[in-house]
């Protein structure tokens, strides 16, 4: 299962109890963060995430509105007796940041926080388990920023229940998941996989993209995912302005979904200029349709 | 007038729809905040308080459930263009810790930060102006932590309006209002001030004490406050963890509250294994009657 909960839509000014940017991320049993704004404990508890089990936190760049939140989710986990190694990853700074926090609070941590310094401007490899990977992807912004693809990698075949024989043992099942053929001891093949599994699930992508300018050299790296998440600061008539800050427009993210044939698009990072987001996804819609809101609470399930 | 509104009644946990510590203070067109807890922004625009007149920031301590919420505050009132100089409370480390945050977001502020670095330990005068003054107060806590006592000095004399006379000058008004007697050019005394005002209006006081294990020695600095604000992490039956984490019980908080002979009493930062407050607070009013719980949203005025 892949989910994406959006925590916090809200552009650098939080207003109408939208909050900062943050999204919790639960991937087959893996569970990370993705950007931390300030609030974002209360609204992991909110939400009734079970906030103890991320284990991966991924942070964008280094304005306060992408960070502020991570300082009180780590001493609240030190709180509650977290023992867990805790895997922050951001381009540098961040570390000096909390480093210097925990001195000035005289915090000496029940668990370990393990930093690892980002790249920037390149698309790279940072995480990468049995399952799942997660990569860097470059984005066009006033600081240094990371957007984030997390790819679920090709999964297991399924075994066709209907076709297991009678003296099947389970290392011979095992085998034949994982795509090979089972011989006996003489070495004749005795069980094809292809005659007892069924094709793997599909392997769903998510990319995140904020902050960033309109920035077309993007829409390679997201190709085909599928579902992007991408800033959408303003509305068209604030072009001037998103161009300035480096932010982008609604139509802008919409144009990036259509180029780079997505499946969905989600906007979000919304400026405290709009009370009412009705006119952003209705903007970015004439350009990709298939484009949703990002509304705290929501969760986007990746699934057939 | 002389407000404060609770926007944090949380200890170190958040729970329950419950904030980290923040207190908005008004006092006669003055505006503070003490201490600054996560969420605090979002708080103050929820409770519809004018932040951006906010220009004195009291910080108790460097516990981040007191002051991580500064941060964006500071650049929430730097996107809406502030220019007033903002003056911080703190004990040292404060101006280190917000420096390298302004550092790595590349962020030079529209106005200036003024870092006052408090004394620890004692009391001492910390701020005054023509109509109030605000000193430290020694708490007793895991890390050097200062409480507040915010006075009203004493007022003008009112002017008695219906006996003024014919003939007055603005200027004899306002040296009356001083409680000086006005003369004329021989020398000679034409009005004496009794005759004409009224007794000032009484000055309120009002101290916040948190954090702090119980602490004997604090009853002779809230002596016969208006308000006392003490913290209540715990009920007497937590007193051993309560010492062990020097935090007070809210029996404790009413000691202090009885001993000093204080008009009110309000407990506050709970712990969050507490879903209902009404424990805490019957075990303080057995002790103190007139206690009142920190909610968040909360306006206690100081008034006749």
């Amino acid at each position: 299962m892949f989910k994406i909960t959006i925590l916090g839509s809200s552009g650098a000014l939080p207003a109408f109890g939208r909050f900062p940017t943050c999204q919790f991320i639960s991937i087959q049993n893996r569970f990370f963060l993705i950007d931390c704004g300030e609030g974002a404990q209360m609204q992991l508890m909110a939400q009734g995430l079970p906030y103890h089990k991320i284990d991966h936190v991924f942070i964008s760049h280094l304005h306060g509105d992408h960070y502020l939140g991570l300082m009180g989710l780590i001493f609240s986990m030190h709180l509650q007796r977290r023992t867990a190694d805790l895997h922050l990853y951001s381009l540098p700074g961040l570390d000096e940041i909390i480093t210097l926090q925990l001195k000035h609070s005289k915090s000496a941590l029940n668990f370990n926080l393990i930093f690892h310094a980002l790249p920037q401007g390149t698309r790279a490899l940072i995480y990468e388990d049995d399952a799942v990977t997660v990569e860097t992807l470059p984005l066009l912004h006033k600081l240094p920023c990371n957007g984030f693809l997390i790819r679920e990698k090709q999964k297991p075949l399924r075994i066709d229940k209907a076709k297991l024989q009678e003296g099947m043992l389970l290392q011979h099942i095992a085998q034949l998941k994982q795509g090979l053929n089972v011989h006996d001891d003489s070495g004749q093949m005795i069980y094809h996989h292809a005659d007892f599994t069924l094709p793997p699930r599909p392997s769903f992508s998510y990319a995140y993209c904020s902050d960033t300018a309109y920035f077309p050299a993007l829409t390679e790296h997201v190709r085909g995912v599928s579902l992007l998440y991408h800033e959408a600061t303003f509305m068209e008539d604030e072009r001037d302005k998103a161009a300035e800050t480096r932010h982008s427009t609604a139509r802008e993210a919409a144009s990036i979904a259509a180029e780079a044939n997505v499946e969905k698009l989600i906007i979000g990072h919304f400026s405290a200029r709009y009370r009412d987001l009705s006119g952003l996804l209705a903007e970015a819609c004439r350009v990709f349709p298939n484009t949703e809101l990002a509304v705290e609470g929501t969760t986007f399930t990746l699934e057939e």
